[in-house]
C-alpha cells in the first residue's frame, strides 16, 4: 500500500499527530479497509521523509485504541471494528480530532444532538471575552461553591418569569451536568432510601440512583403523567419525574396529576425531583406551571440544563432545592467545590444580562417547531396510517410506533443500511418494553435532512 | 439614615441588584452597621427615584440572604453576621458580586489561592477565541466522554516528560476537579473498600472516601513518606497518598519507600492512588520520578490538577488509570458524561500546544520560589528560633510550628486580630493533631504583603 499523506511542518501540531489523524480518518472513510497490511515502519517513514521513532508512536497509539495490529513477523495490519465510528458517535463520543472534518453521510436522529447551525457563536465569543475583561481578576480564586451569585440571581429570575419556579438565588446550586447534581442528591439523601420512578424513563439517571444503593422503584405512566395508584402503592420517599415533557413518551403532566402529586408529597413527606430537561421547547397552549411553582409545601427538587436551550458541550445545570434541604445540600456542594468552570459562568451570566440568551432561545424556539412540523408532516405523507406518533405536542424528539413487520432491532438495522441513525425505545423501559417503537430526536437534523431521512426510512420500513 | 448611592441606569445589570450590591457592600465596609434601621421602601424608593418594587426586591434579597431583617411594625433591620464576610472568603466561597471590587485589607495565606496578579490572560484570551474559531462546530456535540482526544494527548506526553508517567491518552480521564475523580474512583471500586490514608492528610479526600462508605484507615507519616509498617499492618486495598509533596506536611516521599509501597502493592493486587496536586511546583534537586512511573504491575492511579498551575476556578483535573481498570473507568464515568466544558477544553489545548503554558509554569515556578525564599527570610529574621517550619523545600505551603504561649486557636484569633488570615494544622490530622501548629500558603500573597504578614505574625505572637 502506498501511502502519500502531506504532513505539514509547519503546523503546531507534532507529525506524528497529524499522522495518526490521516491515517484513522482513511480506515472511518474507507480508504484503508479492515485487514489491509500497513507499510513497514522504515518504508513509511521513508516514503514521507519522518523518522522512524514517529511512525512508531503513531502505530502504537493506533494499536493502543485498537484501531491496528501487529502480527509477528508480518507487520502492521489495519484491525479496526468497523461498526466503532459508528458506535462511537452513537455513545456520543465523537473520537475524531477537532478540526478534522468528518465525511458526514449519516442522517442522525440522535436525541442528544441540538441544532448544529444556528448557535450565535460571535455573540457568545463577544461575552467571553467581555467578561474576561471585566471579572478576569475573578477567576484567581476558587469561585463561589454554588455558583457564582449573579449567575444563581439571573437563573432565579428567569426561571420565575419562564416557569413561574419561585425561588431565591441561595437555592440554586449549580453544576457541571445533571448527573453529577443527581448524585449529590443522592449524598444528600443517602442510600436505601426508594425513588419512583418513571416506567418508561431516562436510564441515565435511574443508573445514577441504582449507583447510589437507592431502590428504584419503576411506577408506570399514563396519559396525564405518573400513575397515583402506584405512587401511592409504592409510597417511594423520593420520586423523579419529567411532568413538562414525560422522557421519552412526551405526554405533559395534566394540572389536575400535578396537585395530586404534591398532595401526597406534601402528606407523606415525601420529596419530587422535577427534571425540565427541555422546558424551553414548548410550542403551543399555555405553558403548565411547574410542579415547584405550584408546590406550597418545600416538597420539589426542580432541576434544569443549558444543554438544550445552549450548547450540551457546555455543561452546565443547575438544581434548586427545598428550603430544608439547603443547609445538606450546601454541605455535599462543598465536597465537591463548584464544578462548573468560572470562566463558563461569568460568560453565560454577560450572554443572558446581554439578553442574546433569551434572543437565541426565541430564535431556536421557531426553528425546532418548524422541524418538528416537517417531521410530522413527512411522517403523513411517507408512512401515513402506518406508524403512530407520540408526544409529537412539545420538545425535541418523537416517539414512533411503527406497524411493519419487522420488530425494533430490524427497523433500526434497516435504517442504518439506508444511512439513517435512529434510535431504541425499549431501553427506557424496566418493564413491557414495546416491540416495534422507535426513538427520534429532530433538534440536530436539518430541515432537507429531515424530509430526506423520512423518505430513507420508508424505504427501509414500507419497500 | 440617608442613603445616596448613585444607580446606573445606563447600566445592563438591573436597578434592584445595583442597589442590592450597594448596600451589600456597605454592610461589608462597615458604613451600615448591624442594628441599623433602615430607610423605608417608600423613602429609600424617593430619594433614589426608583420605584418601591425596585427597593422592596432588593430587601426581599437581602433579607432572604440574611443580611438584614424586618421587625413587625418598625421596619427594616442591618441584621447581618459580621463574621459572615470574613467566614464566607476563609471557606472560598467570595459572596461579593464580581465586578465590586471588595475592600481588602486581609493579607490571607490560605493554601488554595495562586498568585493573583501573573496569570497571562491575553495569551488566554487568544487560545480562547481561536479555539472557538478553529473548533466552534465541535461544541454543537457532547464532547468525548472521557475529555477530548486531542487535550488527552498533550496531557499524557507533558506527564511523561514532567513526571515521568507513563500512560496512553485513553488512560487519560478529565473531570471537574480532583473530589470528582475521586468520586467516580470510590464508585468504580464500589463500597466498604479499606484504604490507608496519610495521617495527616487532606481532609476533603477523605470526607469524599468517607461519604461513600469506605473504611478509611489512617496510616502514619515519617521522614520519608507513609509509614509501611502501618500500612502492612492495615493491609488495604487502596492507599491514598501525596508523594510528591506530602499534604500538609511538605515531605517529598524518597525513592527507597516509593519501591517498599509498590512492592506492597504489587504483592497484594493493591492500588496506590498518587495526587500529584502541586507537583510542577518543585525549586530544587533531580525530581524524582512519579510512583506511576517507577511502577511495573499496573497499581498505580495518578491524579493530577490544572488548579495549581493555571487557575483553581478553571476547574480542569485528570486521572490516569491502569489498564486493568480503564473498562470500569470508561463505565463510571460515561454515567456522567464529561464534566469539563468543551470550550474550557479546546481553549486549554490551544493554550498547551501554542506553548504558553509551559512558559506560564516556569514564570510561576520562579516567582514562587522567590516568594518561598522571602517567606522563609523573613521567618527567620522575624522569629528565628520561636519557630520552626516544615516542608518548606518545595510546593506552595508550609507548616508553622510556633512556640508562643498560645494555642494552635489563639494563634489563629490573634492573627486576625493584625489582620492576617492563616489556617489551624490540627484539621488535617486523624490522630494526635498538634496544638501549637498553623498552615501558610504563600501563593496567593504578594511579596510586600509576605514581608508584612510576618511582621504583623510577630507582632500577633510574641509581643
Amino acid at each position: 500500500m502506498d501511502i502519500t499523506f502531506f504532513l505539514n511542518r509547519h503546523l503546531d501540531t507534532p507529525l506524528y499527530q497529524q499522522l495518526y489523524g490521516l491515517l484513522k480518518k482513511n480506515m472511518q472513510d474507507g480508504h484503508i479497509q479492515k485487514g489491509v497490511k500497513l507499510p513497514s515502519k522504515r518504508l513509511l517513514a521513508a516514503q514521507l521523509s519522518i523518522s522512524q521513532t514517529t511512525v512508531e508512536r503513531t502505530y502504537e497509539q493506533l494499536a493502543a485504541e485498537g484501531y491496528i495490529v501487529s502480527k509477528p513477523r508480518s507487520g502492521w495490519f489495519a484491525d479496526y471494528d468497523e461498526t466503532e465510528f459508528i458506535h462511537s458517535e452513537m455513545a456520543n463520543t465523537p473520537s475524531s480530532k477537532p478540526g478534522t472534518k468528518e465525511k458526514e453521510n449519516w442522517i442522525d436522529f440522535h436525541y442528544g444532538n441540538v441544532d448544529s447551525v444556528h448557535f450565535p457563536f460571535s455573540a457568545w465569543r463577544k461575552s467571553m471575552v467581555s467578561s474576561l475583561d471585566q471579572y478576569g481578576q475573578q477567576l484567581y480564586r476558587p469561585g463561589h461553591i454554588l455558583g457564582e451569585l449573579e449567575l444563581r440571581m439571573l437563573i432565579a429570575e428567569n426561571l420565575y418569569q419562564s416557569r413561574g419556579v419561585r425561588c431565591r438565588p441561595e437555592q440554586v446550586i449549580l453544576g457541571a451536568g445533571n448527573p453529577i447534581l443527581l448524585q449529590m442528591l443522592c449524598q444528600m439523601f443517602g442510600r436505601d432510601i426508594s425513588i419512583g420512578y418513571e416506567d418508561p424513563g431516562f436510564p441515565r439517571s435511574r443508573d445514577i440512583f441504582e449507583i447510589n444503593s437507592m431502590k428504584v422503584l419503576p411506577i408506570p405512566v399514563d396519559g396525564e403523567g405518573i400513575c397515583m395508584e402506584g405512587i401511592r402503592k409504592e409510597n417511594p420517599f423520593l420520586v423523579y419525574v419529567t411532568p413538562s415533557h414525560q422522557f421519552p413518551l412526551g405526554t405533559v403532566m395534566t394540572i389536575d396529576r400535578r396537585r395530586q402529586l404534591l398532595k401526597w408529597a406534601a402528606e407523606n413527606q415525601s420529596f419530587i425531583i422535577e427534571d425540565d430537561y427541555d422546558g424551553e421547547y414548548r410550542y403551543s397552549g399555555q405553558p403548565i406551571p411547574s410542579l415547584q411553582g405550584l408546590d406550597q409545601h418545600d416538597r420539589v427538587i426542580y432541576m434544569g440544563t443549558f444543554s438544550k436551550s445552549l450548547l450540551p458541550s457546555m455543561r452546565v445545570s443547575y438544581m434548586v432545592l427545598p428550603l430544608s434541604l439547603l443547609e445538606k445540600g450546601r454541605e455535599i456542594t462543598s465536597l465537591y467545590k463548584q464544578t462548573v468552570s468560572c470562566h463558563i459562568q461569568l460568560t453565560l451570566m454577560e450572554f443572558i444580562t446581554k439578553g442574546e440568551w433569551q434572543k437565541h432561545i426565541n430564535r431556536m424556539r421557531k426553528l425546532y417547531q418548524r422541524k418538528r412540523e416537517i417531521l410530522l408532516e413527512a411522517l403523513q405523507i411517507e408512512m401515513g396510517e402506518q406508524v403512530k406518533i407520540r408526544g409529537g405536542d412539545t420538545g425535541l424528539h418523537i416517539l414512533l410506533d411503527v406497524n411493519s413487520r419487522f420488530n425494533e432491532k430490524e427497523l433500526i438495522e434497516r435504517a442504518k443500511e439506508q444511512g439513517v441513525k435512529i434510535y431504541p425505545a425499549s431501553p427506557f423501559y424496566a418493564k413491557q418494553p414495546p416491540t416495534t417503537t422507535v426513538f427520534i430526536g429532530f433538534a440536530g437534523v436539518s430541515e432537507a435532512d429531515i424530509k430526506l431521512g423520512i423518505k430513507k426510512l420508508k424505504a427501509a420500513w414500507f419497500n
